[in-house]
């Protein structure tokens, strides 16, 4: 592992790795970024993207992820209201996370059912 | 974000970081992980190192980190008994995405913080 192992280097990376945990807490926001990584989206559109997610937990991780500067919501007021949510600039940060973590699961996949 | 944008690679990276966070869900399994980088360890070391996890979430979250084949847990038939918790060789999978998220976490807490 590419971790120093001075106990000040472990010490750093268990608060860096914590702060990334803390913040991507739960199994729905990192799907929600791939899912709006092709485009903004409307709340629909992402329950379906999303296998399992209820509405409720959707508006939650929803409300988190603009909280955090990975999304914007935008109001068109069309009528009926439309109501759009996009990918900040800020999240394109999680792109090495994300690929590192995709990479992983397809592995493991192939680990766990041998092919 | 290096992710395809044709449907079906999106759907696969959703299916496969779904796969990642299920097997490392919560907050401790990373963290035990890279306490455990440094060597071999005893419940009470890492009970310290891991800042806030109770003995009976630490344990419950070792026996779920030996049944994914991520560490192995020895017992020396010593008096008193002692017993060891050490990474496999399969924790190893695991480095570059604690690196991505320990280097997203310091990256995002300079951001937060401003320095």
């Amino acid at each position: 592992m590419e971790i120093e192992h001075t106990p000040e280097a472990c010490t750093k990376s268990l608060m860096a790795v914590r702060d990334t945990l803390d913040v991507l807490n739960g199994k729905w926001k990192l799907p929600i970024i791939i899912a709006l990584d092709s485009g903004p989206k409307r709340f629909n559109e992402l329950e379906r993207m999303i296998t399992g997610i209820t509405p409720k937990l959707l508006s939650k991780e929803l409300r988190d992820l603009e909280a955090n500067e990975f999304i914007t919501r935008t109001v068109y007021p069309t009528t009926p209201v439309k109501i759009e949510y996009a990918l900040t600039g800020y999240s394109g940060t999680l792109s090495r996370v994300i690929a590192e973590m995709r990479d992983w699961g397809i592995q493991h996949r192939k680990k766990i059912t041998g092919r």
